[in-house]
């Protein structure tokens, strides 16, 4: 009997934000996998570690690059397609021993999940089922106490990567934001919002839901880098009392 | 010792896909509450059942309109905030007692939930904590094993009920996109997505993630009214191999 790979959201940090069905899968799995920048523990096993089958074995896989190169380097397209095929093939090798894999992604594994390029790439040969999970944007705006849509209000969620034209044609049009993937972008992104009128609707959250959770005004946000995966939210207009 | 507001996400529908964290609080909570259609069982009642205190109290508030008037009524303004008010109240007298309360929002409370009208109400004089949920666009993407936003995607979210125009302009800029609260928008919602070239792309999701879960390309979909729940979903463009 072949195995299954379950891909399974694990949620924006804190490890009871995990849903049910991911807790059961995680206690079951013979084998879990996940991926993590080199020399890093990856927060996604740190958020499943209490949840994990203790007779459980892990398959790290770690990206070539992240940060140190940018993604419009030629170099990134095909070393990328290579880590993931390689790590394809490392969880279809357990799957073909029988063996179920538990694959942990942050957040929810289709929304800018790095699992989808696995889910591609397995998915015709081999049994593969999905659990979603509470996205990083959910937990932040719960925690900050931030209603975000109402009404007819349109949520445009966008990664801060875009060019400043990009960012502004959106970010000017929606009556609702997240802005994803900060990292380094944020000096770009609040000169967009500043000219836009948004800065002081904007709200600032780096490891939402986590140790060091840090939540703020962004007007009250220096410009220091900020971590790749915090975000700014832009809360929507109100359409009823 | 005054009660807390849990103001709880408890998902798309299936009762696994609440979070540790929501069945821990449905788990203890004296008084659970939540809002439905008049004579109807209300789908977040029915989620939680399986997690509740046995010995819990029901709240049950019923919208005075739903779909019976349209949101432009004159009458619909101030009958919603009566309504607020009135629920509002009927906690508050609750938590004053000093027992904590459970509100329950399918999906998640701050995306299009009307838990944010009592937590607007209540969060100034009472202790209120919000539980992020499964959202209902994570649930069906995760069921149609459909990959949504990759890279530098922008996905945007938005409701049917706008005017054909509004949609095709927001459809025709995003990525990915998730178009929510169908209902008798669909035969509009078509039009757009044939103008834009996008309905081959386009998935018709219905009651996901819960018993009579249909989930279809909306190509194979006919015109006949969906339910207000339903959303249609459309995949983004591929960043990496």
């Amino acid at each position: 009997m072949a195995g299954t790979l379950h891909i399974l959201g694990v949620g924006p940090g804190d490890p009871e934000l995990v849903t049910l069905r991911a807790a059961r899968i995680l206690g079951a799995a013979p084998v879990f996998a996940g991926f993590a920048k080199r020399g890093r523990p990856g927060h996604a096993f740190g958020i499943a570690a209490p949840h994990l089958n203790p007779a459980a074995r892990e398959l790290r896989f770690e990206y070539p690059y992240t940060t140190d190169l940018p993604v419009e380097d030629p170099r990134y397209p095909d070393a990328m397609a290579a880590f993931y095929d390689t790590s394809a093939a490392t969880v279809a090798a357990e799957l073909c021993e029988g063996r179920d894999v538990a694959l942990l992604c942050e957040g929810d594994p289709f929304l800018y999940g790095s699992a989808m390029y696995l889910f591609d790439r397995l998915r015709g040969a081999h049994r593969v089922e999905v659990t979603p999970g509470i996205t990083a944007m959910s937990g932040c705006w719960s925690r900050a106490g931030a209603p975000m849509v109402h009404g007819d209000d349109l949520l445009s969620v966008l990664p801060a990567t875009l060019p400043a034209a990009a960012l502004a044609e959106a970010l000017g049009r929606c009556d609702a934001a997240v802005v994803m993937k900060l990292g380094r972008n944020l000096p770009k992104l609040r000169a967009v919002l500043d000219e836009l009128g948004l800065t002081n609707r904007a709200i600032y959250a780096e490891r939402g839901c986590m140790a060091g959770e840090r939540i703020l005004k962004l007007a009250e946000r220096d410009n220091a880098p900020a971590p790749y995966f915090a975000l700014v939210l832009i809360p929507g207009r109100r359409g009823v009392r």
